[in-house]
């Protein structure tokens, strides 16, 4: 029952789809009515149908808004935390090579920075974050540690750029976790920044649970850190319920008491941790923590490709100046097969039906102008759109489409005529591209011989049976060969 | 490489995880000093450090917030799409059969609304309505069709008890889907919503595209169908980009404009869907549109199981008393199978880690309170949480549970010294639970007959070796019986 995807592999009956490539931008056929441009939030500039065209594939109605001064959406840094955060996660066990190749892939990628498990949690675990040190990256290199000078003295002699330090202040994690008091906090934290800060590290100082802390000895401890120079203040949602208005909130009135850098570390429980780790950035977060499929303890944290989804259409030349999207797919792979998972088939991007398109309303808008339905350009991804066409739902002009494809000339009535058919057998069976192209073909050379005129119901019915017959006894003297795939990578 | 979840299955390596029962809340020891019980937006008012922990168990702080008047966060209803929107995922081909299971399992769950297939999309979508509305489910049977009296005529002859009209309104999709101007849509919009209502069947009419369509065009024709009395305005992100704080000022100015309910519809190309759907419910919208495990066109829209996620750490009480949560998983695995995909690793609630913790300080914390690391109580979703313990980042917190389970009565001391071996063996090989139960005893016996003491490394390499001889002598002299499964489902 599951279709396994791994990334070169397509969806699951590649038959059905048709590959669209329309990296030339939109078809406009000039028929359609001036439209104004506004959006929401847009301003219309245009005066003919050709410059509203333009003009709606350059607007983005999605872009921040001016009056968000606070908003870093297009200025932020990623801390990726695979290796960290993501070895957390039930099925991750990472040996030293895998370590490698991960870290390798994401600096590939281009992300800003990547968070090591920390040093002290087992030997191997030490070994690896200083082989990883020696690596040359261009990504700097964090390790993260409990708020504990044992832990600290370990971490600062692996090689590492920084110290990601953290621990609980919520009232739960006091009570039933450390049992430490916020007085007892502040003194370690001062005391390991200092250390840190004296090797001339980079440190971040992080509360865990942070929604769940009492807001006055939050605020309180991120002042007294920043005076005394911390690098970066974190804020964490640890049990990942928070959600946007709250983050929003938080990191803002933050954003008021420190002036360093701000991270966010946003667990995912409620499927919230995207859409928080973007209104954290508009409050005037800087740098974002992620993981590979947001691997991590239960559902795991903020993915890396949901947040750059969501950046992608916030700023799209910021993000593909940053990062190289095309690697993003790639890296997925890399760690869905080291802890054994499916790439979710409703991943933002990769999913294997990203960017299928299937309803017959929206395979016409998109054959018109992919920015009808889209808002991700699947090629800026390395990716490809399709549309399906085989099933009840299908549209005549998705048909129309398949039909130029095939070089069978067909008028608009005739094309509907079709579909028709399509749709009535769709609603039987699943008709394969296959079957859909057969169908055409037939199709159009009844109309051609003269045999077959609009509306001729049984006169179609003959020749499809006639062109079955014809099939079957070619199929029983000789093998066919593989028709040709319609789809690319 | 990839593992199979088909719900009654376990985390890829059960013998790795051990269940815990904690159903009668926390183990507080008595010794945790008192903590301030103040959330960001709690209140304290316990004194003993007993009375503490009941009112941290009891408040919630992620509770809707008193200031927040327009909020529905605990008043909506779900309009589940998975038999219309859902049937748009490219592997959905659903039979008459498959879908009336599906609409008895969401009825069965306590959805409001179930909403299908538009019956002008084919013959046989039009007898699956009219089956359906025959079943005298509890839920709702909406229908959804494009804004035309050809669909509307169909449509109030099946049976339904409402009608979903949708139209774009963008000037996107007016310029490349339709090519109708507002006036046209207007007028339409009002014969098609008179002739639904004379026949005494409730009606919704919505925008597409809604985020980029022009505000005061949206807002006029939205007035206008308001004051004829429409039942129910929808509002689509059906591109899916809008962000939570967009949402938010959309509805928000919506809800001052309509009297009638207000309906959201998500797509979820940037993975921000559900947090865009509480925050439509904060800004005052009424319904919400869910498919189950979100499938849709593209990468769907908000998932039921994940709106029910951040909606039950807002209120629990008032979605259990609405909802069958225990009923989730069966629906998710049906639909799951129906359209042949996995269920994400990472879903909310039902992926399957999503109760697993890993982390040595998390599972300390666990043990003493599940509230510290989780806000969705797995037994309310009639499953289990995992603490898992034989790997480098374990703790003696969660060793020593696992002694106390197997009767074996050790110091800390002596948990100490035998993680520390549990984790110098898991830097070498992950450790199955029978790995780790045969060390426990092996320490535990030696510590009883005065072979070993706490730090005597060799002594526990011997005994060790030891007992791998003896066990692998038995092992070939009789077949070992099957090792008693600590999980439950």
């Amino acid at each position: 029952m599951c279709p396994h995807h791994n990334g070169d592999s397509l969806p699951n009956d590649p038959s059905q789809m048709v590959g669209i490539d329309m990296s030339n931008g939109a078809r406009t056929n000039g028929t359609a009515p001036a439209a104004k441009a506004n959006g929401v939030n847009g301003h219309s500039n245009g005066t003919t149908a050709a410059a509203k065209s333009n003009d709606l594939q350059r607007r983005n109605p999605y872009a921040p808004r001016a009056s968000d001064f606070l908003s870093n959406v297009s200025n932020f840094k990623i801390i990726e935390s695979t290796l960290r955060e993501g070895e957390q996660f039930a099925n991750a066990f990472f040996d030293t090579k895998t370590k490698i190749a991960i870290a390798k892939a994401l600096d590939a990628f281009g992300v800003d920075y990547i968070e090591l498990t920390s040093p002290a949690a087992s030997e191997q675990s030490r070994k690896d974050c200083e082989a990883i040190c020696k690596l040359g990256l261009k990504a700097k290199i964090l390790t993260h540690i409990r708020c504990h000078m044992d832990d600290a003295r370990i971490a600062v002699e692996t090689g590492v750029d920084g110290v990601d330090v953290v621990i609980g202040t919520s009232s739960f994690l006091r009570e039933f976790s450390h049992g430490k008091d916020m007085t007892y906090i502040t003194k370690t934290a001062i005391e390991v920044i200092e250390f840190v800060k004296s090797k001339g590290i980079e440190v971040r100082f992080s509360s865990e649970d942070s929604f769940r802390s009492d807001l006055v000895d939050l605020l309180s401890i991120y002042q007294t850190v920043d005076k005394i120079g911390v690098n970066r203040v974190g804020i964490a949602d640890t049990v990942g319920c928070a959600n946007p208005r709250q983050v929003y909130d938080l990191v803002r009135t933050l954003r008021g008491v420190v002036g360093c850098d701000i991270e966010i570390h946003l667990h995912n429980d409620t499927g919230m941790a995207i859409a928080n780790a973007y209104t954290a950035l508009e409050a005037g977060a800087t740098h974002i923590d992620t993981s590979v499929l947001g691997i991590g303890e239960r559902v795991g944290i903020t993915p890396l490709g949901g947040l750059i989804a969501c950046l992608y259409a916030a700023n799209p030349e910021y993000v593909k100046s940053k990062y190289n999207l095309t690697q993003l797919r790639e890296v997925e792979n890399l760690v869905a097969e080291a802890v054994e998972v499916n790439v979710p088939f409703m991943n933002p991007i990769t999913g294997y039906c990203a960017f299928t398109h299937k309803a017959g309303i929206h395979a016409k808008a998109i054959l018109n102008n992919p920015s009808t339905y889209e808002i991700l350009k699947p090629e800026d991804f390395g990716l490809t759109r399709y549309v399906s066409i085989g099933h009840r739902l299908t549209g005549w002009n998705a048909v129309k489409s398949r039909a130029e494809q095939l070089g069978l000339k067909l008028t608009d009535e005739e094309i509907k005529d079709a579909t028709a058919k399509i749709k009535e057998l769709a609603d039987v069976r699943t008709q394969s591209m296959d079957d859909v192209d057969s169908l055409l073909r037939v199709y159009h050379s009844g109309i051609q011989s003269g045999e077959l005129a609009v509306g001729q119901k049984e006169a179609l019915d003959r020749l499809l049976r006639k062109h079955r017959e014809e099939q079957m006894s070619r199929d029983s003297s000789v093998s066919r060969p593989a028709s040709p795939s319609p789809i690319a990578a």
